[in-house]
């Protein structure tokens, strides 16, 4: 069965996102890209770059990101109790950049997406701003816990519905081969982010 | 300042794991790769495969790691209240799969390092069993934090230590280019694993 066309673009476009089966959503993450975590309030979209993020639970699919206590996505995402996860590739490496050093409470009209020429469309299910050019989207449900939010700034949210860049990720796999553009980022410091290279299938039958 | 050689080595060993600012720490673990969880307890020593792991803090430096309630490393774990993360690189790209797939109350003698060849040295601060054949080690006490332990077997630790072998991280960054093998892995699934590609440097001040 082909899977589903994210309903905000053409199914006839090849490129177009396809949904990933939920329990093979921490494969998305798995592999310890930085993300966009993308949020909406009140007519405010948001988005910033996190590095601290990974997998945590396979059914229902969890997953955990560090947000600082002095963001804005910070608001966004405590009041609407939602965020997406957003994987980044190369072609949008100045933008995850500069989205992770400046706060949308600076950008003129509040709008990051404007501010460094990203566009966004609206997720399927929990009407998120998802980011264009990613590889891979996750629509996430906060589930509260307010010790790690307020003790760690860590979130802790449940995939509610997946998405990914078919040219890359397909039958819940990455393949990059001839898409260097396409390559996630893995941030370092200092502006230094590191690009994923290729696979390697390791046999431990024999 | 040339950085502290790991006492476990001959100073003169230019291969030898140096001692990486505590501060820096989290940058070990920043790009994502799937760690080795080490662990030693009354004799017994055990290592296992964590994909789930990421930074949590700077200053003091804490990591977060997932654990497997069914694993012999959370018995391990929990009785002594620390653990190192390892991070493995391709050279034992076999060997992480291995320990990833099978555990230590099964292995002969409960020796999973002897089972699959791998070798490990003493950690200078915790005396903990860090992997050889790593790129990358992080001695951590464990925080304490019962419901996250219960509820999403997650683990916090503050890294007392942290260490990297010298050709591939110095002065706070990675640099791979010229050694494939030790390159680090981000296991996806079924034996596939990503190896990390190289660097991209990101300049947004023009």
């Amino acid at each position: 069965m082909e899977p589903v066309i994210h309903p905000a673009f053409n199914a006839a476009d090849p490129q177009a996102p396809r949904a990933v089966e939920l329990p093979k959503a921490y494969r998305l993450l798995n592999h310890g890209p930085t993300v966009l975590v993308s949020s909406a309030y009140a007519g405010h979209a948001n988005v910033m770059a996190a590095a601290w993020n990974a997998g945590l639970d396979f059914t229902p699919a969890k997953v955990m990101v560090v947000i600082d206590k002095g963001t804005w996505t910070r608001e966004l995402v405590e009041a609407s109790g939602r965020f997406a996860l957003n994987v980044p590739a190369r072609q949008i490496a100045r933008q995850t950049r500069a989205v992770g050093t400046t706060s949308g409470r600076d950008a003129p009209g509040n709008d990051k997406y404007a501010q460094y020429g990203l566009s966004h469309f609206r997720g399927a299910v929990l009407d998120l701003p998802l980011v264009a050019g990613c590889v891979a989207w996750l629509e996430c449900r906060v589930i509260p816990e307010p010790h790690n939010e307020r003790a760690h700034d860590l979130f802790i949210g449940e995939a509610i519905a997946a998405w990914a860049d078919p040219r890359v990720f397909s039958d819940g796999h990455w393949h990059f081969e001839g898409h260097d553009d396409l390559r996630t980022l893995h941030y370092v410091a200092g502006g230094s982010f590191l690009t994923i290279g290729d696979e390697i299938q390791v046999d431990i039958s024999e």
